[in-house]
């Protein structure tokens, strides 16, 4: 059983010295639905010549900011995958060291296909109306912000609120609270769409919501966290959550 | 604002040695839909005559069991409040150890009523078909074993399969596995309505449908889950996840 209900692929290529490589990428996934099949998975190839361990920790230093950034119901299959391949049949010289200055515009290419991909499954989030973009910063720590993050892209009410398209900032101090990460009400700022709705814990005095209320009607919403403690920051993906997603996670066998 | 559709009240009588005297409680809350104001509130009140020290100790005991137990949504509230008021107007021996055996049928009874006002408060949750109840066994210490019910009441996944009235075990498993608590797929058993579907791991080869099935038609659905690996032991209530709770928090502006 699937619920994807559009084909998921990047295609990128550059430059390793003078060789032009591909990477290319697929992945499945649009809810944890079927806990006996694997219900994310994503697949990137590329023709380049990357020796086993710098791939290797490729994928594990881009995976934190893609796959594992995004949250679609919170729940969490047991056979999410992600492989990475690497060919080899480009003429390049072997990469060894991902820190190789002429690797730099391989590494950005393939962090940006994770995220792309990454960002397509949650576009296809079951039953969602839109696509939640959550930028933490101020965190004590990036892990924190994190953690934060995926609290607001997690919290039930927020999600609801988003789909009802109202601007509840409460809700989303709300679920900054309930994380049980560190977090202080006079320092915390909220904005949607762009624009502070909460400056250091304190309404805006001149916040308007036409603005934000228009930011809303769009298919891609986006919440600001600044939470004033430190450098710590983070950027989530998830969804709303819409009649269609008791749908298909309720009716499914009727 | 407030969604709660019934009133929530528990009153009982008990002895304290020869002297009669009553407990009574109320509580107000079926969601965590308000942020600036107390989403969910419970007054105990009883005329005994118990010390101030007592009194605490007996409301930190029972409010594990009982508020901490519950979850509709995962969202928690700032404003949650669980207050117990002793008039000392019967004419009792004051109490001042919660320990002391003439003291044992008001322990209980304010337990009870500490439980049944927070059930109450599931059974209103927003939006619910049906109010879910999860004992879980086995786990290695009685903190873990609340974290896995928690992580299971909380899934959007088995809050609508149950909805869905699907006897979906496997979403019951991946909640588990998600809390990040001790398990062990070799020792772990998982039942719906008192009927074990899956023991130590393995499906039932005798697992008969129709009676779980008939158990899901009710609104009051019970999962047992068992890790086999300790002692720790812990009953949590929760409700489905519907339509209705995506109108009543998405919908509240139109």
């Amino acid at each position: 059983m699937t619920t994807d209900t559009f084909p998921k692929a990047v295609s990128k290529q550059v430059k390793i010295g003078e060789t032009t490589v591909t990477i290319q990428g697929i992945a499945k996934g649009s809810g944890m639905v079927a806990p006996d099949m694997a219900t994310m998975l994503a697949f990137i190839t590329t023709d380049a010549r990357i020796g086993h361990d710098a791939l290797q920790t490729l994928v594990s230093s881009t995976v934190e900011t893609s796959f594992n950034s995004i949250t679609v119901d919170s729940d969490t299959s047991t056979s999410d995958m992600v492989l990475a391949f690497a060919t080899g049949a480009a003429a390049n010289d072997k990469v060894r060291d991902v820190n190789d200055p002429s690797f730099a515009d391989f590494r950005r290419a393939f962090a940006d296909t994770m995220q792309e991909l990454a960002i397509m499954i949650v576009k296809d989030g079951e039953g969602l109306s839109k696509l939640i973009q959550i930028d933490v910063s101020g965190g004590v720590d990036s892990h924190s912000a994190r953690r934060i993050g995926l609290a607001v892209a997690n919290s039930p009410l927020v999600k609801t609120a988003i789909s009802g398209e109202d601007a509840n900032w409460g809700r989303i101090v709300m679920a900054v609270g309930k994380s049980g990460e560190p977090a202080n009400r006079d320092t915390l700022s909220v904005g949607i769409g762009g624009h502070w709705i909460a400056r250091n814990g304190m309404l805006l005095a001149d916040y308007e919501e036409a603005p934000i209320q228009k930011h809303l009607h769009e298919r891609h919403v986006t919440i600001q966290i600044d939470l004033g403690l430190g450098n710590g920051a983070a950027r989530i993906w998830g969804c709303d959550l819409t009649h269609g997603y008791v749908d298909i996670n309720g009716s499914y066998r009727s």
